[in-house]
């Protein structure tokens, strides 16, 4: 009897061990998120999210005109893309609109207010990328562009390739009529002054600030991202970040998501960041929501990859992981909106 | 009686169709394969595989001379590899080897024998990843490195980027003691009649000759993977293509497998071909043979992405599909070793 009653106990253990193992096989730790997920109970019609930087933001790092100034360009933004996708707008539109609004505002690190390079010039990345026909655009190191954005978008639709660089993305934007500006443009005097703190600076050599990007679904279901940077302050030999990059910094795929990264674009090059949350969404059938946090907490977190990213997926889930202390970000949906930059904040 | 037997008849045809829909969703269709499988019974202790391109390689249209000339080369890279392989050498060390040869040869779209851009100038693109730390550099658009594989490899080495472009990237390989030369090096005469042609012919407008890869396992089970290339004929606007674009061109990732690409770089770059092969083995567990048939003869055959890859996974199994009419290409292992360009080649 003894014997019997021993085998069933070790019996039942023995499947509960199983069961622990498979569990942590097939669900990655999420218990550290800090993240906004937006699940809505119904179908929604239409979802959009934005990303103006993950960084060092907390209440003490930002002073309150930055804070308020930050909030009303999120939500210009959240404003000029949802006009677009509640008309019925293409996906690929309202990601655009929002990013072009975000670039022309100084408080980015993107276009306007695009940080300065070692040599004191501002070298700007985009990328963007339509998920119903797996389409892309970039460009890289470019310098009188005034909204890299719209280049990388006319790369894809008005040219056979879906990289340019330099002068000759410039030249190409230029064929294109897309508006060029003297590089003087660029040069906004807080940004020049990071510049001069990076290099004084041995422990700030490069300081990785943000980057701004939009992902979205219209109504039609279809995904797009879009992701646009000055890159880091201080950066040498022309050097690309993951912005430009499809599959680190930008990834859309009807099948399973839309990402746009921010962050130390080295880790998200080599990471592969976007693209290998939608694997896991494709190959392992995670849900956005783990496969983001699971790329974003686990992954990159072990390694010091800092940063974070916005995703939607097909049915409009919102995911907004970052491992940072803070990050700019917005979402709009059919069904709720709202705007935050740091981690304690209920939005 | 009749009823009970229709019963079980139907609960087997159920059985049947669920069986039949899982093993759809499994294994992906490899019976339209054209590729080399090298998988080892017995372990290997090294194994490497070299491409020098994917394309219109058929015995019509390469004549013999070029033929001769190209499995000369091919085996002087596996020579030089494998030489490093044997005595215990680093796989990173084999990649390099043999990446470098086949640049100083001008019968391969690479270093020498690069290809002309729309403006009459070369521009290279190389990358290289270590899939032992996962990490990884690149240039791209250079016009005055002999070897371009080995500034790729310094990036990750000795900056803190991943990649790096244009004239930065040279001041850098410059600062690196890396060997430069005057652009004319790269002027070989064939390369620029493939260009005249191109120009002239509008349905060649731009020819997507190969590329040069290698990928290796080492006797401590490390991997690597590189590729260098001199992108498209008559390329205009500073393309980049996939070669320098770590997740589409090169991967590597000692958990997983080691690839380098080779073909129409656009299709690779929105494919993430390289690290989708890697995915499809982690969260699928596809074996490295079905992953990269899958991305190769399946994803990329139905949009119409001409090309190849070359890959070799944590066990030493080596994996060549391509859905061109041939490719330039070699493998080594202790244990065999072969060369071929044709499809129709026993090799």
């Amino acid at each position: 009897m003894w014997s019997k009653a021993n085998n069933m106990k070790n019996l039942l253990l023995g499947l509960a061990l199983i069961l622990f193992v498979l569990s942590c096989e097939t669900k990655p730790d999420t218990s550290s998120t800090e993240t906004k997920i937006v699940a809505p109970k119904e179908k929604v019609g239409y979802a959009l999210a934005i990303h103006g930087g993950a960084g060092f933001q907390t209440r003490e790092s930002i002073d309150k005109e930055t804070d308020k100034a930050v909030r009303v360009a999120l939500n210009e933004a959240l404003d000029a893309a949802e006009a677009i996708l509640k008309n019925g707008g293409a996906a690929g539109d309202a990601v655009v609109a929002a990013i072009e609004i975000l670039e022309n505002n100084p408080e980015f690190n993107a276009g306007k207010g695009a940080v300065f390079t070692h040599d004191e010039t501002n070298e700007l990345d985009a990328s963007f990328m339509d998920g119903s026909t797996m389409d892309a655009g970039a460009v890289g190191g470019v310098s009188v562009i005034k909204n890299p954005i719209k280049a990388a978008r006319a790369v894809m639709e008005n040219s056979p390739h879906v990289m340019l660089v330099g002068r000759g993305a410039e030249a190409f934007a230029k064929e294109q009529n897309i508006e060029l500006v003297d590089a003087s443009y660029f040069r906004v005097e807080d940004r020049l002054k990071s510049l001069k703190r990076a290099k004084e600076n041995e422990n700030e050599k490069m300081s990785k600030h943000g980057t701004v990007g939009c992902v979205a679904m219209d109504k039609s279901g279809n995904l797009a991202a879009g992701t646009s940077t000055g890159g880091m302050t201080n950066k040498r030999w022309n050097r690309i970040g993951d912005s430009p990059i499809i599959g680190a910094g930008t990834y859309a795929n009807n099948n399973t998501c839309a990402v746009s990264s921010t962050g130390h674009g080295e880790f998200f090059i080599r990471y592969t960041v976007a693209h290998d949350i939608s694997a896991l969404m494709e190959y392992k059938e995670l849900s956005l929501e783990e496969a983001a946090n699971h790329v974003i907490q686990d992954k990159l977190k072990k390694v010091g990859g800092n940063g974070g990213v916005i995703c939607v997926d097909k049915d409009g889930n919102i995911s907004t992981p970052y491992n940072t202390p803070g990050m700019y970000r917005g979402y709009v949906t059919d069904k709720s909106r709202g705007v935050a930059i740091y981690k304690d904040e209920k939005w």
